[in-house]
This record gives structure tokens, sequence and C-alpha cells, in this order.
């Protein structure tokens, strides 16, 4: 069975590999690239996509927190109707990979083009949509501006948001991307993200496209711990309130209860302590204090519960044979997502009559989506990963299934688009067409 | 019994804290600087030296690497004499106390102006010497200007040795402090050095000043561990390569076999990991690498042997049982340093005729002493400290126990300086003078 659309692979890789080029890194094992949000290389790779927006003329839009939309409204369209959208981001992790981010939101453009190109009579306007701050690296620890255009966080409060140099208003106003008003979510009909998968399930099946039940739920904490700064050389082993070495058993313990917890269970119990910090950081010095960020997911609430009670226990436990004082703030708490059963089901069909059996799988990463899905019909589609790396340059997709991805999301988004503006799910044209 | 010279110990007080300006820190619980080899506020406390140097009428001399050296000739002595020296440095840790440092570099000064005030005629020239770099904070990591004063480093070496952003010929070039030649501490008949001490061993006995028997061994290690960089939500636990887990294993390691041979033997073993720097060190990836700084001391050398046993099988254990990949170096490797026995008699005895009646110690820390004792005569003299601090704003001595401190080094200088100048121990006055 063939699609009715087809998307052009070839300018979705160049829009990817121009991207790649704005902050990338020296790495041998790969490709990557550094744009942390607002910074000077996710102001270049918003450039880029702006002038392509422009290109394949789509209205574009940017909103106050720097949330990109570029609109196509089809002839056959009410532009009154509630809109399907697509994309993704294009902020990165430092040294992240080149795919995480950029191809959701050129797989939705390229997708638009191709419904564009195609046989088909969308009632419904389309949104390519690049959101701020997708990544937990500057200003917030994720889904900034998905979280605004789901009305979760306000626009004045963030982008009052510092990253300790810089308010979030300043650096949109530096880089020329503060807009005006507020995306907003909720009036989407529907939403698809295309994102690599992160993990190598699919890989490992051999299945180019997953679908995804269930996003992880992610806590973030923040813990200090503070001891006493002292000479190296002079204080006894005996009299010392050594920081680091408290940190220690706060990153051991928090690894033991994730493994324990992964090995029952849901089985998607993870547990990192990703950032230390140590001060004053000196090798003749004692550490005096130690700064701990900590991600904690799970599917299941409870074994995200079950971890953070393995932190505060560890806490008392150095507090109590360390001498140390310590604090944990929660900064970041996003429940478990479990995504739209309409979406899901136009997505594996549109698979299918692709001629892909796409597999279902969880997220064990929080995506844009999961704010949506707040408060519209949400799919996430990922790709395989080869090797399944992820938040590195050894992230790697093939070519070729990047595109049956691309195509399935032109032809999820073109059967959302010809559904009735009633608000109900039926087809205009049946599967078998 | 009274001394026969008279220390200015306002004066002496004034000398600390004006230096205490010079790169001030803020501090609730103390007062601190950071002042490291070669930076804008180590410059700023070698301007106001050398000015008071001048102002006493020294001859200031400046080698190659930024040694000072400021030398009083007695109309007395012999100009070809071999001189008595003291002195200390003016660089910090990050975050240093006031005293480390300064106490002993204008101890001096205000000893050789008080034996010049007094009634002795002394047969040798006298050296006030500040040592470039004596904290191992920047460009190497200790000991550097008396390591090149004894030989130890060759000056073109030690000019080239860079911080990573600029050599140390560049950083004494920008502040103007490269001077010609090289001070050669072997030419000395005998080095004192006057220090806060960095415990508080003198402070919980109730006696001011101490004299030190040997200084400890010191191996410092740099130690690399290769993980792999991954999505902190997506990658199971079960596949993780984490580097920040297997340096806390080190960290933790390097901690309990200290206390175990510290609990055992000579009772002066520590160990510490005062520095970790985690890459990418950001909340949702899984730390990549991870890179320690290890400090490793004892008096007795096997003990040290026995700490860096215990680092190298924790290294071949994470490999074995993280399967990350790891590595050791060892930049940094002095052995224990015992004192000379013509000093400490020396000092003992002018500190007795000052009615103190000092405690024989080790140091715990490395000093430029243990670098001068490799070429000539040396002592090393302690001050009590309140409360032990060191490397830390909280860093106290009491001024009177400083004046009297600078007394007992006058004493002392007068005493090595009216020996005769062939070399022999004889004084030219009694102990009962």
């Amino acid at each position: 069975m063939t699609s009715r659309v087809r998307v052009d692979g070839e300018r979705l890789r160049t829009h990817l590999e121009r991207t790649a080029g704005f902050g990338a890194v020296d790495a041998d094992d790969g490709r990557g690239r550094t744009a942390l949000p607002a910074d000077a290389a996710n102001a270049r790779a918003r450039d880029y996509l702006v002038d392509r927006l422009d290109e394949a003329g789509l209205d574009v839009r940017i909103d106050a927190v720097g949330n990109v939309a570029g609109r196509w409204t089809p002839p056959t369209a009410d532009p009154a109707a509630a809109p399907v959208a697509a994309g993704s981001h294009l902020d990165s992790v430092p040294r992240g990979g080149i795919f995480d981010g950029p191809l959701g939101v050129y797989a939705a453009l390229e997708a638009v083009r191709a419904v564009r190109d195609a046989d088909v009579s969308p009632a419904r306007p389309m949104d390519v949509v690049c959101f701020t701050g997708e990544e937990g690296t500057r200003f917030a620890d994720g889904v900034l501006g998905s979280s605004v255009a789901t009305g979760e966080c306000r626009v004045d409060e963030t982008l009052a948001l510092s990253d300790g140099d810089a308010t979030l208003e300043e650096a949109l106003d530096r880089i020329g991307y503060r807009g005006t008003g507020r995306l907003d979510a909720s009036e989407w009909d529907a939403w698809l993200e295309l994102h690599i998968e992160q993990t190598d399930r699919l890989a490992e099946a051999g299945v180019p496209l997953g679908v995804v039940t269930d996003i992880t739920g992610t806590v973030r904490c923040h813990v200090t711990i503070e001891g006493e700064a002292d000479h190296a050389g002079t204080t006894s082993m005996a009299e010392r309130t050594d920081a680091l070495a408290a940190a220690s058993d706060v990153v051991l313990a928090t690894e033991e209860c994730a493994s324990e917890t992964a090995a029952t269970g849901s089985g998607t119990a993870v547990g990192t302590v990703g950032e230390l910090d140590v001060d004053p950081n000196a090798v003749n010095v004692v550490p005096g204090s130690a700064s701990l960020r900590l991600d904690l997911r799970s599917v299941d609430r409870s074994e995200i519960r079950r971890q953070l009670d393995a932190v505060r226990r560890v806490l008392e436990s150095v507090e109590a044979d360390r001498g140390v004082s310590t604090s944990l703030e929660r900064p970041y708490d996003v429940p478990p997502t479990p995504l739209s059963d309409r979406c899901r089901a136009v997505v594996e069909a549109a698979a299918r009559r692709a001629g892909v059996e796409p597999l279902a799988v969880h997220s064990g990463a929080g995506h844009d989506t999961m704010r949506v899905a707040d408060v519209t019909d949400a799919a996430l589609l990922f790709v395989a990963s080869e090797g399944g790396h992820s938040h590195s340059p050894k992230e790697r997709a093939d070519w070729g299934d990047c595109t049956a991805a691309a195509t399935v999301l032109a032809e999820s988004l073109a059967r959302l688009a010809t559904t009735g503006t009633n608000g109900d799910d039926s087809t205009t044209d049946g599967d078998g067409s």
C-alpha cells in the first residue's frame, strides 16, 4: 500500500544537517551540538527555521516566550477551525545529538509541505511548532515553552526566570525572539510530535517507528550539602565534615535505589545524579559544600516516591553520621502522562497504511507533548535510534527511517485535518484508500 | 627573662590586615581572601610588600619566577657571608585565610627590623623572602618558587607552566613580577619560616608556639574516569556507565583507607578528594566523565603508599564492575622531610629566652621550608591557630601570639646571624644574656 503523501527526505536531511552546524561540537564518535535555550547557536537555528517557514509560505508567529509557529491554512479549510499542530524544539543539552528536537520540527514542516502537495482536502489549518527551552539546561528544568503554551506557567513569571546571568526576557531580546501574545495549545484539535527514540528498543526490535503509550513522570531535586572547608593536610580524618564524601553517599544511594526499583514493578524506574558541583573544589582543601541535581523517573508515580524516600533517608543519614547539613528542593515534578487513544489510533493506522507495524513503547524522557497532552489530544512518535544513544553526539537515526516516520506524521496530520471540524474523529476517507 | 629584640606587633598586624584586603572575599564566619599566584590580588599584595621592603631600607630583588627577597646587610656583617633568611608566601587558596603565608613574610620583615634596632652585631646578611606560588592552585601543585630557588625545578620549565589560559611567564609579565636570575636558597646559612598552625594542637594545649620536627610527605593524584554520557531518562539502570557513580566509589574508598591508616601507625595519615569535575554536568544526562584530584599525606612514606594502593584497587574495581576506563597520574610527590636539629635547637632556645616552652609537632601541610630543607638547615615555627581552621576564612590567630612568635623568630635570626661565618654553630653570646 502506498502513501498518498510524499515527504522530501533529502530536504529533511538538509535541514537537520544545517541545524547540526549551529553550536557544533568536536566529537570523535558522532556528531553533536550545544544549543542552549536562547544562546547564540539556538538563535542561528531559529533564524534558519524562520527562513524555512517563510520559504514554505507559512504564516510565522513568535510568541512572548519565543515559541515559533508557522501556519498553513489550506484553501479547503475553515480558517477558524481548530488547527492540527506538530513540532518539537531546537534547543539541545550541552554536547547533545543532532536529531533530538530538530527532527520533530523539520519533520512537521516537511509533512505539512507534503500534505499541501498531495491530493487531500484538509478542513483544518496546520501549525508547525518550535517550543522554547524543552531541555532543562537553562532558565528552567525543561518544557519551558510548552508549559507557557498550555497555561501551566505564566508568561511574565517565565520571562523573569534567570540563568544567574540574564533573564529569559533579556536573553530572548538579545537574540530577537521575544515576540508577543501566547501560543495557545488548547486551541489545537490535536498535536503530534516526532522524536528520535532515546533508547534502543525499536532498533533492537528492527522496527523503524514507535507509538508512545505513556510518558514517564519526572521529579528533579536540588540537594545541597554543607560541610566544612578546611586544610586537606592538617585536618585529621576524624575532625572532617567533608561535603563531597557525603555527596558520594547520595550519588550511590540514588543509584542503588533506582536499580532496585527498576528490577521490580513497571521496569521503567531510573534515577540519576547528573550534576555535582563542589566548593571550593581545590585539591588541598576538604570540600566545604556540594550541590547535586537529581533526576528520578518512572511511568508509575509510586516508584518515583520510593526513590525520593531513599534520597531523604540518605540525607538524614549523612546529617547524623557525617555532621553535614543538607537541603532538598523539588523544583520540577511532572506526573506520568498517558497519551490520547484517538491520536494513537490515527498514527497507528497511518503507519500501517505506510507499511509499517509500529511498536507500542513508553517514553522514558519528558517531552513538550506531555504538557500539550494536558490540554488537547496528543501523540508522540518515535523513530528508531541506532545504538539508543541520546543527549550525546553518538545519537544517530537512519535517514530512511526519518523519511518514513515523517511520512507517517504527514499521513496522520492529513487524516486529523480532514476529520470533521465538529470535533468528532470520523474520517473523510477510508483506511483502505 | 626578657628578649633583646622588640618586634613591633602593631605594624605586623597592619601589614596582615592590609594584605587581607587584596582579594578579600565575603565571609560570615571570618576574614578570607583569594589571591592565586600572579593574579591581580596577588599583584597588589606583592606591591604592598615591595613598598614595605623599600621603606625598611632593604635591597629588593625579584628573580625570574617572581620570588621576592629584601636583604639587610648589617654594618657588622661580612657582605659575602652566607645570609640567614626567613619568609613565606603571599598567595592563597581560593577563599583562604589571612594568616597563611603573609604572617611568615611580615614576621620576617618585622623580625629583621627588630634585630636592626636591637643591640646585636650580626655577622651575616639577612634576607626577607616571599616565594611565588606556595599553594598548589595555579600553574603547579605548590611550592613553585621554592622549588626553583632550591634547584629542584628549572627556571625555563617553570616559566612555561600554564594554567590553561596563560603561562607563568605571561602571568608574571602581566603583573610586572618577572625579574631576573634565580634566588639560590643553597647560599643561605639557615632558613626560618613562621606559619600559622593548620590544626588546633597548639591552641588545645594552650601553647602559643610550636617547633616542627617533620613535614608530611604529600602525593597528589589526578584520576580520570571515562564512562558514557547518555540520556538520564531513557538509559535503563542496567545499561549505564555512569562516571560520577564510579567517582563516588573512589571518593569513599579514599576516605575509608585514609581513616583506617590514620587510626594506626604514625597517626598522621590523611587522604582527600578535594576536586571533582563532572562532564557534561547536566541534570538530565548520565555523567560521561569525571576528573578527580586526590591529596594523600603522612610523615611515614609507607602510609602514603598504602593509600595509593587503595586508590589503585578501587580504580581496578570500578573498571571491572562498572565498565568505565580510568587513568591515574601522580604529578606531585614530595617525601616526608625531617627538619634541621641545629635550627630547631636555636629556635627552642630563643623561645625559652622569651619565656615560651614550645611544643614539638609535625606539619601536616607542605611548606616552602620542605624544599629549602633539601639545600640548607631549616626550621619551621608554628603560631597557635584558634579552632585550627586553615584554608578557610575561619583561620584566626591571636595577635599577641603572632607578636610573640615573631619575637622568637627575631631572636633566632639574631642568634643564627651572630654565629661564626665559618659555618659552626657556636654562639657569640650565651643563652642567659
